[in-house]
């Protein structure tokens, strides 16, 4: 497995609330295995994330901080994204809408991003379309390929609704690395310049 | 002014939670002239509806119960629809979303819809197209003309945020009679059937 | 098999040129179908319609009258849409221009359309989503159920392209029928006024 | 100005046939301007294109062999698209449909693209945002910022349909540095290795 060198930060945001998610349960096996490419992930918490309103939002609420922390310390995000009604989870956009108020656009402004989704027939797909349109005015690159569409009702997860589809699995680490790829380009390291001591 | 016969009962739903919200003032506007039209309206309140989770949807939250109850009353829906990050508000998909887990899609389902959007640049536009996606999982039929598309920065409101623009308003009123116009002809209403008492 | 009083006519219009397209074979069958549940159904022939260009448009091209005038004589539209590169065929959206040129907008406006597709992986959902939009400005009502989204890979057609699966064949003429009710809902038949001598 | 070093090479594709076009106008402007931040641009002509269609794309016509070279020794895409009854033109979408056949897809593959529009009340923005989700299909980046959507009936044009406004001419030159800057973090030109002769 060629892994691009260097190693970068990934908030994966899901969502779906559901303890038994299978948008999460997704998620968190790229989680387990972004390590395995050099890429340091952690997944947001939006349990106790309120809806956004400009009337409040300067509240300081601590479950906010935080998340919009780890946005601003990321390098690109990760986004699990169940398909309600045709579109996309109120949850995963509210947080979006959150992170979109950083001053300057620290938290997503000209980073990349990737999408994934477990749905029935269309297996997610419309709900990703909609989210890459919310990505414009972010300001997020989403990859275009390898896109991960996953069915919750084909065998790709067993009954207990854990991920078993081996061909699946493997795109999804394809996803990881093509997203690790793209963060490089958009946003390469910058060099670390050694400190010379001058002498006197 | 000609006006379908009839009376409809219309739910506007408003998707931003803000005090002085522009999109909350255009729909109370409607709410004022809907019964110079025939419509009778209500506009559900937000404000206590949580995230849709379906792991505690059975919980009987009193806020989301009242809401439902609403929905499955309604003939017809009016969708104010902020536009936040080029799609649509969470609360109002959230409130869709809910309303969606009526037995039955007794709450949308064959009923007619109408949109308004307060927005910027493009007037709320990129979030109406993402409403009509959700609108055809919800089979509410959304009505194309006349569109309300408002700009909140060019002199429709005024600074404390009132409406002002009378071709605007007209524009609503007439997108009023239009929406009860649909609704008349997708669901007529039940011709009341006399009961005759059969002489023994 | 509960058919809706009364006869309507209804133009297919399939975005695929090819001479063994699915989409056009879809398309057929339903035509075939359409007198059972009393529907007189036309398919349009594109094969001959230019690129629409306004410099050119009063050209009396042959082909684009014959279209035109088939569209001013249909009460409904049944759209046929393969999905190229996520989205709509050129040709199919090419059609709509065209025919959105008809003064009065006598060609689409207020009438009923319905959609399928034939895909890949999405079946040709992504390109639906997009004609809805454009069914917008047009002012066709889109039916909302049953969808029609059928794989080209999955079994539904054979090895020589026929339609073969029965659930789907069944769907389609379910579409048909609530195709029908939906556009004598939109545009009830006028009562045939009875021609009354006057005794002199 | 800063300008990123290197050149690249963009192609401009106009979704307009007509002689008059806005959208031409405003390509053409950006062509003229491409020199002075170092990119070569030319316009592709489309008027000789004929539908895409599978049966006789191996016909070997010539205006589409021109068009698929022009593709392929593109480094990045600069996409007019006028909004024909709320989404892109056929002929736009048929460029890019013939395109996407080249093998390998050189064409299109893993380059930047960016968009403009001019239109009426929504400044052509729905095409735009249809466009973005072929570009997905095509594996074209698309530039999210600057957008520029013009409108046609605002004075930015003068009554000849010649391109006026300073401040959208200036945010056009703007996204061509854009485009730029993003097609080099995509493709950095490959370093020129010199070659060193062996003394033997």
């Amino acid at each position: 497995m060629k892994v691009a060198s260097g190693m970068i930060k990934v908030l994966g945001i899901c969502g779906s609330l559901r303890k038994s998610s299978k948008n999460m349960e997704a998620l968190q096996y790229m989680a387990s295995e972004a390590p395995k490419v050099g890429i340091e992930m952690e997944i947001a918490d939006l349990s106790e994330i309120p809806f956004f309103n400009s009337d409040t939002e300067d509240d300081k609420h601590p479950a906010v901080e935080a998340m919009l922390q780890q946005m601003m310390n990321a390098d690109a995000f990760l986004l699990a994204s169940p398909e309600y009604n045709y579109s996309f989870a109120p949850a995963l956009k509210n947080a979006l809408d959150w992170g979109s108020r950083i001053p300057g656009n620290t938290g997503f402004g000209g980073k990349a991003a990737s999408l994934i989704s477990v749905g029935g027939g269309l297996k997610g797909g419309r709900s990703q379309y909609h989210l890459r349109q919310v990505a414009v005015f972010l300001d997020l690159f989403v990859l275009n390929k390898p896109e991960v569409l996953l069915s919750g009702f084909d065998g790709t997860f067993d009954e207990d609704g854990k991920l078993t589809d081996e061909k699946s699995m493997q795109r999804m680490v394809d996803q990881l690395m093509a997203l690790k790829e793209l963060s490089l380009k958009l946003n390469p390291p910058q060099p670390v310049v050694p400190v010379i001591k001058k002498e006197l």
